[in-house]
C-alpha cells in the first residue's frame, strides 16, 4: 500500500510566444523562470496560483516527446496529470502486476529533482499520468 | 483586479465502466458518490485523493456537450482544468475585454453548487477552462 494525492498542478502545452502573451493576462499569478529538461526533451515554465500551479511545457531539442503532441494540437493543450506517491518503486511494481504499462523501465529526474515515472494514456482511460515520488 | 487560484482537481472524461474497474486501483484514494448535473449534460464522480481530487465526468442526456469529446477520444481523456477565482462577474468582464471567448452569457451553478463558467479552449492555447467563483 502506498500513498496517493493529486498534484496541485497540471501540465500543458504551448508555444512559449504565446505564453508570453498570456502573462499579461496573468497579472494576479505569478511566473517563474524557464527549466530546462533535457532528459525529457521538454523546457519548463511554472505559473504559481495560490499554492497550486500550472506547468507550462515547451519541446527541447529535435527529439522531443511533446512534439507529436503539439503536431497533432496546433493550438496546444493538456498534457498530463501528476500523482504524488511517497514509494514510485512500490508503485511501478504494483502498476505492472495490473498491466498498466510505464512508459520507462526505470524513473527519472523530473522537474522537481525527484524521482518519476509516465504510465501508458490507453490504459488510464486516455491520460497521461506521471507519477512522481512526494 | 481578482484573485486566482488554480483548484486542486482535474476533470476527466471516461465510461463509467472503465471507472468502476479503476476503483479497484485506487485502493488509497476515497471515491464520492455520483451527481447528475442536467444544467451541464455531465454525471460527475469527484476521487479524493488527500486534499486534491480528481472529477470524472460521464454524459449525461441526449445532447450532452462532452459527447463529442468522447466521440473523437474513444478512451476518454483530460477534458478541463479550474482555476478559482474570488469575483467571476469582474473575471468575466476582463475576459471579454481581452478578447477571451465564454462559452455561456452567464455563470451557471457547477458541481461545486458555485457560479461557473468555461472559456473558449481556442483562446487559452487548446486548453478548456473553467472558472468557479470561490
Amino acid at each position: 500500500m502506498y500513498r496517493l494525492a493529486l498534484q496541485r498542478s497540471v501540465s500543458l502545452l504551448c508555444k512559449f510566444s504565446k505564453c508570453e502573451a498570456k502573462r499579461l493576462h496573468l497579472t494576479a499569478a505569478q511566473l517563474r523562470s524557464s527549466k530546462p529538461l533535457p532528459e525529457h526533451g521538454v523546457t519548463t515554465v511554472f505559473v504559481e496560483l495560490g499554492d497550486t500551479k500550472i506547468e507550462l511545457l515547451h519541446p527541447l531539442g529535435e527529439k522531443s516527446p511533446v512534439q507529436s503532441f503539439l503536431d497533432k494540437n496546433k493550438s496546444g493543450g493538456m498534457h498530463h496529470i501528476c500523482i504524488e506517491v511517497d514509494n514510485i518503486q512500490k508503485a511501478m511494481e504494483d502498476l505492472k502486476a495490473q498491466n498498466i504499462r510505464l512508459l520507462s523501465e526505470q524513473a527519472k529526474i523530473g522537474a522537481h529533482g525527484k524521482p518519476v515515472v509516465f504510465l501508458h494514456p490507453k490504459d488510464c482511460d486516455g491520460v497521461l499520468v506521471e507519477l512522481e515520488e512526494a
